[in-house]
């Protein structure tokens, strides 16, 4: 366990650091598709690495989340992010939710190909295997249901019970989702998702790469999480990490501990998914 | 309201009544796919609607989800209903989870297309339309996440103060629902979903379409529930209720009423769902 911590005060981040610094910079100028995104924010990553992996064009545009700019309120009544906005259409269309937008990425992805002699890399299995596509729906599934809200459950527990059964939870979630994975390798299905060496980046490595991401360095920090001793989630874990469009969407570590101070000492209004967790509801 | 009601003790039921019943005995022979499904569950019903709308072959087999057939928990670890067994496999394969389920018919359903000559009902607007897709994508998505849990918050809720709690959040679930059918509707696209009278039956119909039936009988018997007063919502309930693919799957209200006194009186060990409403978490 580390050493005691005390809330130092510290705020989260209003710019991208280190790579995805870079990325954000090389797309700083208007394109058909706008993503309006803050640095720090997970589902903002989901998005922001599908956009990356496809090869689509976009704009990436930092708004602080807790002062929301009114053109993100004139897309988003919450004003969440992510939020996308889509420039070729007038009045511009939005859309959010990061599920929702990853899937729209990919359709938009692979029918631009159709129409076109581009490749793409796509995070489904062909449309001609549609069980192939079930197995990767289904890791996304408890991804989304039960591994992210294990996670900020984890983060927000302020005492140590609480935080041990923080752990067991989130360590619980993480071989839900690797029951999963060996299940589809066993099935014969290695080349989806990147649990298997010979896979390619999949809608599920997508869903779950931020909070996989976050574990390693705010779960680490403020909550001395280690990783299950497994050789295969290890591999597992370093091949997501090191994927090219995770990389580029990552910013420093110490860009994430900065930002998570407020969820690890649960601080009051933190965010909408933390007063969720605090009430014991969905997600928003 | 309705009168004082007392928990009489009623059981579930074990085999479906009225048009389900025929529907069933008209699947009891085998085919390639087997839904294994409880007649009062909603999201059994949810795939069995997409089975009958998307014209694919199946096998109903019932099940009592309180006594776990053993051919059931070889599909599925939790043992949980809706299970798709696909029976041209060998071994056969699994599928759990509605959503996955729903996905993965549709996907069958166009790919089959493809394939030959047939035509069917695509639950989705056509691919070369991601925008469209992701509308329908958006109103499941807030279906899935905040329609169907404050269902059962209401249903379960036994103290007066929390009863009303629940109707407004339920109700706040419908408007929030309406308000994405009417974006899309505003927006131009009018032929994909039943909240237009010129509209087919989408993804976002069927995952709501057993939670507006049950509204229309359990909610209305045990706590007294009332339809906004709205001439549009009502015609979408009227619209939904009455598709063939929904009416079809659908038993007599009695099956209902007698299905759900569990949930009304919150008993204990109703089910996972309910367990986890009760218990502040995410439903399994």
């Amino acid at each position: 366990m580390p050493e005691k911590l005390h809330d130092s005060g510290r705020s989260y981040h209003l710019q991208c650091t280190g790579d995805a610094a870079e990325t954000a910079r090389a797309h700083s100028s208007k394109e058909a598709i706008t993503l309006f995104g803050s640095c720090f924010c997970p589902f903002v990553q989901r998005v922001w690495i599908a956009l990356e992996h496809l090869g689509i064009d976009y704009e990436y545009y930092e708004v602080d989340p807790y002062k929301k700019p009114a053109e993100l309120l004139e897309l988003s009544p919450k004003g969440l992010v992510p939020a996308l906005r889509l420039n070729a259409h007038n009045p511009p269309k939005a859309l959010n939710e990061s599920t929702v937008i990853v899937d729209f990425l990919e359709e938009l992805a692979v029918s631009n190909v159709k129409r076109s002699s581009h490749t793409t890399e796509s995070l489904f299995p062909p449309a001609s295997d549609p069980y192939a596509r079930a197995l990767v729906r289904l890791q996304a599934d408890t991804i989304e249901r039960t591994l992210v809200p294990a996670f900020y459950r984890y983060l927000q527990a302020q005492e140590e019970d609480k935080q041990i059964e923080g752990a067991k939870g989130f360590i619980e979630a993480i071989e839900g989702l690797v029951t999963l994975f060996k299940r589809a390798e066993n099935e014969g299905y290695t080349e989806y998702g990147l649990w298997n060496a010979r896979g390619s980046l999949s809608y599920a490595d997508v869903m779950v790469a931020p909070w996989i991401l976050r574990a390693t360095n705010v779960l680490k920090h403020y909550r001395g999480f280690v990783w299950p001793e497994s050789k295969e989630f290890q591999g597992y874990v370093e091949r997501l990490l090191a994927h090219p469009a995770v990389k580029r969407t990552t910013s420093t570590d110490q860009l994430y501990l900065d930002s998570y101070e407020r969820y690890a000492f649960n601080r009051p209004n933190t965010s909408q998914v933390a007063n969720a967790i605090n009430a014991g509801k969905a997600l928003p």
